[in-house]
C-alpha cells in the first residue's frame, strides 16, 4: 500500500498539500481519516449533514489556504439545516473571494470529545525521517510539548515517546481524569513512521489533530503534506581498515623540511620528541639529513613502502603525492594542508581530485585540513599542533574524534596539562574519504578503547554514524558528543566555514539521545565528561553524597544535584553514627556533609568520612567539594581522598575551588590516581549525571 | 475594606478556606465573583436557576476538600430542571458521604467561555506575598506558565508579568483569534497585591481560574485562601557605619599569637603583608613583641581607641572581648570565631550573648564565623584566609559580599592569580548585627565601586535586602548574585548548615529579576561575571561579532549567543570590504569571522579586524574566541585586541580554550590591559549577556 502511496507522490509536483490532497494521496493506508463528504450544494450539504446527524462541520479544503480556521474556511457545530445552508453559501464566497480554484466544500460529522495530539515527520537531511508526536492545538505551538525520533519508530518507542512529553500526565490520568488509551495512537505512529521511510518523496506530514476517544479510537481531523523531489543520497563505501593510520609500523614524511617553522619540520619533531618507534623517514628533494635523519629525494626510494605517509604540502602538490602514495600501495595518507573544500570553488575542484585518486584503491586517507592523528598507546603524534609539545603523552582509555583541530589541539592540552591522557585523538578534516562513523567505529573496536568524545559539525551520511553511535552502546562504550551547530545561528557558521553538512540541532539531539551518547552542553567540558565516563566505575543509581570544606558550596552542589535529576543521598543510622564518631563535635551529620576545614587537620579523617560514605548502601557515588585547601594541605588530603576512592567500587569526583596554582601538586596527585578534578562542581554534577545515565560497560572491563 | 478582611481573618482558625469560606471572607472587596446563591432544597435550586437561566453550575462547597471536582462535587452544564433537581440530589448525597458537615449547595449561572487565568499569591518568609498570575486550568500544573512578582504589584507590573509568560501569544491575538482585554485583569492582580500586604494573615490566595471574556470582564470561578497565624518579624536596627571597619586608621589583633599557624598570628601577618599603613597592635596577655611588633597585653593598654578590633579567640572568650571592645567605645570589631548560632543549641545561646553585648551601642560587629574583611583601596586584609597568601591586592571597582568564608576566599584566590582584583570584599558570617543588606548598601555608596557580587545563602530581612538592590540599581551599580538554596534539596542544605533564612528559591529569583540584578548559574561565574560588569564598557544593544581564530569554536559561540537571546551581527558592506583586504584570500567574511590560526600570523591583522568589527555601527559587543595560540604568539596577539579595545568605546571579551600555562603571558597582558580572559565560550556568553541587560551605569562614571 506504501507502493501505491509513492506512485502517487511521484506524479505531483513539489509543494504543501491540503487536507483533500493529502486525504487523497494517503487513502491507499485506510487512515482513520474523519469522514469527509464533499458537495457541489446548499442542499447536498443539508442532505449529508442529515445522514451524519446534527450538528456537523463544514470546511472549505484547498491546497492554497495553509491555516483553514485563520482564513474563515472552518464552519464548526452546524446543528440545523439552516445552519448547514448558509454556511456552506458563506464558504463558497469564501473561497472565490480567495480565488482558490481547487476549492471544494466538504461535510463532516462533528468529532466525539477527546484528547487532541499532533503526529507527523519532518525529513531531516542528514538522518531522514523524525517523527514528531505531542500534544497537538494551540499549546503544541506555544509550549513545544513534543518528542522527537528518528524513523523507525517502532509501537514500543512511540510509548515512550508520549511518556517523555510534559503532558504525560494528561493522558495517564490527571486529576481524576480518565486515563487516555494510547494503543492505537502508539500504533498510528508505527505505521506513519513506515510511510516516512517507503516514501521519501513526502518531506514532511502533519496528521493535526489526531483526535484520541475516550475508548483509545483515533481519528485524524486534518492533514497536511510537502512533496520534495528525492535528491539521491551517494552511498558511502565499506568502513576502511585504519590500522595503519593508528598503529603504522613505518612512516615516512613528505614535505619534511629543514625549516623548524614548517608543518613538515614539525610533524617530524613531534613524531621524534613522544618517541615513535617505528622506522620514520624525512621525504625531502633535496635529500641529506633532516630532524637528524637521512632523508629520501621520494617515496620510491624508500626500501619499503612505508605503512602511513604523512603529507605535509601545499593542497596542489598534496594531490600528486597522494596519487604515488596509491601508486606504491601505501596503506594509510595523512593530508595535512588546508585550501580544499573549504576554499571555495577552485578548491572543491582540488578535493574531488583528491578523492578520486584514492577511490577504489586500498589507500585510506585522512584529512585534508587536519592537524593529524595522536596515538598515545602507540607513542606516535603525526602532528604539527604545538598545543601538546612539551606535554608527555599519557595512555588514556578515552579517545577523541574532532571536526576541528584548533579546538582539538586546545582541549588537548589542557588535558594534558592537568595530567589526564587521551589514549588516540585524529582530526578529520574535510573527511574526504574516511568520516567521523569510521573513526568512531574503529574506535569502539580497540580493546584499550574505555570511551569516546567527538566533536561534531556534521557527518555525511546520517545512517553510518548513527550506526557506529548503535555499535559503540552495544559494546559498552559510552560516547559524548559536543554538537556544534545546534542553533539556527551556529548552523549558519557552521555552513559558511566548511563543507560540512549540519543537520538540523534537533534531529541530532534525538539520535544521541536514541543511542544513548551524551550531548555534552560546555565545550571544554567535552574531554572532562568523556575521560569521566572512561576511567571511572559506573554507579549503580543516582544518589550523590557530597562531602565538602564549606556549607555554601556542599549547598551550592547540592542545588545542581537536584536541578540535574539525582538526589542526595541519606546515609543510614549506622554510618551517621560512625560520621559523628570520627568529625569534629560541631560537624553536622546530613547530606551535603560539611567536615570544614577543620575537619581536615586530623590525619586519616578525610580518607575515614569518604570510606564511611562510599561504604553506605544507600550512596551510589560521592562528590566531593573542595575550597581553599592549599599547598601541603592539598597534597595530604588529596591522598587521602584517592585512598579512599581506590578501596571502593563506587565512583569518587572532586570539585576543587581554590585556584589550580595553589593545589597543583594536590590536583596532580588526584589525576595520578584516576580521579577527576572538576573545577566547577556544575561540571562535575554535569559529569556525575552523565555517569548516572551512560549504558553499562561490557562485563569483561569492570 | 482590607481593615475589615483583617478583622475578620484574625477571628478565623489556621488552615485552608474553600470558596464558600473564602467568598465570605473577601466580601468586602467586592470581587467580581460569579454569582452563587445557596439552595437548602431541589426546588429551591430549580427556582434559583430559573432566574439565572439555563444552562447552570450546581456546586457543593466545602472546606473539606481541596479539589472540588476530583470529588465530583461540581455539576455544569445543566440544563433543565430535572438536571438540576437530580445534580442537587446527587450532592447532597456525596457531602453526606463525606461527612462534611460544613458542606453547602449554590446554583451558579454557566460562565460565558473566555480565557482562563490564575491569580495568588504564596507568602515568602523573606520577602512576604508573592503574586503568581498565568494560564489556568490544567496546563498551568503541567507547564508552570506563571510570572511572579513579590508586592507591590502594580498594573503596569502586572501588564508586564502577563507579557513574560509564553502563553503570552493566547493574550494578544494568536492565530486569527481576537486578542484578549486584559486591562481589568490586571487592575485585579493590583488589588490583589495590596491585600496581601494588608492582610498577613492571609498567607495564601488562589483565584483559579479568573475567566477574562472577550470584552475584558474578569469573572472568579473558584476561590481558596490559607490562614496563618502571623509571626512577628522584628524589626532590624537602621544601617550601621561601616567606614572603620572597611577603613580603619588603628587596628587592634586581640589573641595575636606568637604561634604561626593561629588565626591570629595569621591575620596580623596578613595586615602586615599586604601593607596596611595604619597604626598596628597586636594585643597578647603575655605582651613582648609579637609578629615583630610590641605587643599590648590588653586594649585598655592602648594610647587611644582603635578604629578596629580583630577579636582572634574562640567563642567563648570572643564574647568577653567584645564587651570590652564596646565598653571602650571601640567603633568596628570583627570576630572571627566559629561555634556561634551555627553550633546547635550552646552556640546560639553564645550568639544571642555576642548580639546583646553590641546591641544599642556604636560598635559594629562583623562576623562571627568570618574569615574576615579586604580592602584593596584601603590596602587592609584583615583575614586569616591563606588562599590570598602570596597574591599581591589588586585594586578594583569589584566588591564581594559572601555568605561562605571557604568560597569567597577561592574564589578571590582565582581573581588573583589570574590577574584581576577586588576591591572590597568582607565574609559576613553569621551576620549578627551587620548583614548582607548592610554591606550592599555601603559598599554602593563608595566611590570607588562599579559592581558587587554577592555569594548568598540567605538574608533575615528581605525588604532590606530588597531595598539595597533597589538603591544599586538607582546608583547604576551592577549586582550579581549566585543563591544557593534554589531548589528543595540545596534548600535543606542550606537551613541545616547555618542559621541562614532561605526563604524559597522562587522568592529570591524574582527579588533579583525585579531589582535587575543578575543571577549567575555557576558558582566560580560569579567573580567573572561581576568584574566584567564593573570593568567593561556597558553595549548599546546586543549584536555580537564573533572573532575567532577556530570554525569550530566560533559555530559553538554562535549557538550559546542565540541560547542567551543575543544575536550575531551582520556586517555593513564596508566593514566586510575593509576586512577581505586585510585577512588572507581563503578567509570567508561571515560572523562568526573565523580568521584562523594563519590569519593572526601577519602582524597588525588581528588588531585591524578587531578594529574593524568593532567599529562597524551593527555591531554592539565584540567576542574573541582563541584556540591553541601560545607563547610568543599569545602575547603578540593578546597585545593586538589591547590595544584595538583600547581605542574603541564598546567591550571586547576574550575567550581562550588552550591551557593556561601555554599563553598564559598572553592572559595576564589581557587581565592588565583590563579585557576578561574566559576560559570556556559559555562563560563568555553568559558574561555579554549580563552586560546587555544591566541597568546603564551613572553618567559619570562611563
Amino acid at each position: 500500500m506504501t507502493a501505491d502511496v509513492r506512485a502517487a507522490a511521484r506524479r505531483l509536483k513539489p509543494g504543501g498539500l491540503g487536507e483533500a490532497s493529502a486525504r487523497d494521496l494517503l487513502a491507499p493506508l485506510d487512515l482513520p481519516f474523519v469522514p469527509a463528504t464533499p458537495v457541489r450544494s446548499a442542499d447536498e450539504a443539508v442532505a449529508v449533514a442529515r445522514d451524519f446527524g446534527f450538528p456537523v462541520v463544514l470546511k472549505a479544503l484547498t491546497d492554497d489556504v495553509l491555516h483553514k480556521s485563520d482564513a474563515g474556511l472552518v464552519e464548526l457545530g452546524l446543528a440545523t439545516a439552516d445552519a448547514v445552508s448558509a454556511a456552506h453559501d458563506r464558504l463558497v464566497e469564501r473561497v472565490t473571494a480567495l480565488g482558490a480554484a481547487d476549492a471544494r466544500v466538504v461535510v463532516q460529522p462533528m468529532a466525539q470529545p477527546g484528547t487532541d495530539l499532533i503526529l507527523g515527520w519532518v525529513r531531516d537531511p542528514t538522518f531522514g525521517p523524525v517523527v514528531v508526536a505531542g500534544l497537538g492545538g494551540v499549546t503544541v505551538e506555544l509550549f513545544r510539548d513534543v518528542a522527537r525520533r528518528v524513523a523507525p519508530v517502532t509501537v514500543d518507542d512511540a510509548d515512550e515517546m508520549l511518556r517523555s512529553l510534559r503532558c504525560a500526565p494528561l493522558l495517564t490520568g490527571f486529576r481524576g481524569a480518565a486515563p487516555v488509551d494510547t494503543e492505537q495512537f502508539s500504533e498510528l505512529v508505527a505505521r506513519v513512521s513506515e510511510l516516512a521511510l517507503a516514501v521519501p518523496e513526502l518531506s514532511e506530514l502533519d496528521l493535526n489533530p489526531v483526535r484520541v476517544l475516550a475508548d483509545g479510537t483515533c481519528v485524524v481531523l486534518d492533514a497536511r503534506v510537502v512533496v520534495e523531489p528525492v535528491t539521491a543520497v551517494e552511498p558511502r563505501g565499506s568502513a576502511p581498515d585504519l590500522t595503519a593510520l593508528l598503529r603504522p609500523r613505518s612512516i615516512a614524511v613528505v614535505g619534511a623540511s629543514r625549516d623548524a617553522t614548517r608543518p613538515g619540520a614539525r610533524i617530524l619533531a613531534s613524531l621524534r620528541e613522544h618517541g615513535f618507534a617505528g622506522e620514520l623517514h624525512p621525504v625531502n628533494p633535496a635529500g641529506g639529513e633532516v630532524g637528524g635523519l637521512p632523508a629520501v629525494t621520494s617515496l620510491s626510494e624508500l626500501p619499503g613502502v612505508p605503512d602511513l605517509v604523512c603529507v605535509a604540502l601545499p593542497a596542489k602538490a598534496a594531490v600528486e603525492s597522494v596519487r604515488d602514495c596509491v601508486r606504491l600501495g601505501v596503506p594509510a595518507v595523512i593530508v595535512f594542508a588546508s585550501g580544499f573544500g573549504e576554499a571555495g570553488a577552485a578548491g572543491q575542484a582540488l578535493e574531488a581530485e583528491l578523492r578520486a585518486a584514492v577511490a577504489g584503491s586500498a589507500t585510506t586517507l585522512c584529512g585534508p585540513n587536519t592537524i593529524g592523528v595522536v596515538s598515545a598507546h602507540h607513542r606516535m603524534a603525526a602532528t604539527f599542533s604545538q598545543a601538546i609539545t612539551g606535554f608527555p603523552l599519557r595512555e588514556s582509555g578515552t579517545c577523541l574524534i574532532a571536526q576541528s583541530g584548533a579546538v582539538a589541539g586546545s582541549l588537548v592540552s589542557r588535558e594534558l596539562a592537568d595530567g589526564y591522557g587521551i589514549g588516540d585523538w585524529v582530526t578529520v578534516g574535510n573527511q574526504s574519504q574516511v568520516d567521523v562513523a569510521d573513526y568512531l567505529e574503529h574506535f569502539t573496536t580497540l580493546d584499550t578503547t574505555r570511551s569516546i568524545a567527538v566533536f561534531l559539525e556534521g557527518v555525511p551520511d546520517g545512517d553510518r554514524f548513527r550506526r557506529a553511535l548503535s555499535a559503540a552502546r552495544t559494546r559498552g562504550v559510552p560516547v559524548a558528543v559536543f554538537k556544534t551547530g545546534v542553533t539556527e545561528a551556529g548552523r549558519r557558521a557552521v555552513s559558511s566555514h566548511s563543507g560540512a553538512l549540519a543537520g538540523s540541532g534537533e534531529a541530532y539531539r534525538a539520535v544521541l539521545a536514541q543511542e544513548s551518547a551524551v550531548q555534552v552542553t560546555e565545550l571544554t567540558g567535552l574531554l572532562e565528561i568523556a575521560w569521566t565516563l572512561g576511567n571511572t566505575p559506573r554507579p549503580a543509581g543516582g544518589r550523590v553524597a557530597v562531602v565538602t570544606t564549606s556549607g555554601g558550596a556542599g549547598s551550592a552542589t547540592a542545588d545542581l544535584i537536584d536541578q540535574h535529576g539525582l538526589a542526595l543521598a541519606a546515609f543510614e543510622e549506622r554510618t551517621a553514627a560512625d560520621l559523628a564518631a570520627v568529625l569534629p563535635a560541631f560537624a553536622h551529620v546530613d547530606d551535603p556533609l560539611d567536615i570544614t576545614a577543620e575537619g581536615t587537620f586530623a590525619e586519616g579523617t578525610v580518607r575515614r568520612v569518604v570510606e564511611l560514605v562510599a561504604g553506605d548502601p544507600g550512596v551510589d557515588l560521592v562528590c566531593v567539594v573542595l575550597t581553599s585547601i592549599a599547598g601541603e594541605d592539598a597534597v595530604r588530603v588529596a591522598r587521602q581522598i584517592a585512598d579512599a576512592a581506590g578501596g571502593s567500587p563506587k565512583p569518587v569526583l572532586v570539585s576543587w575551588l581554590v585556584t589550580r596554582s595553589l593545589a597543583a601538586d594536590g590536583m596532580a596527585l588526584l589525576a595520578g590516581r584516576g580521579i577527576r578534578v572538576f573545577t566547577e562542581p556544575a561540571r562535575m554534577v554535569a559529569a556525575a549525571a552523565a555517569l548516572v545515565s551512560a549504558p553499562q560497560p561490557r562485563s569483561t572491563r569492570v
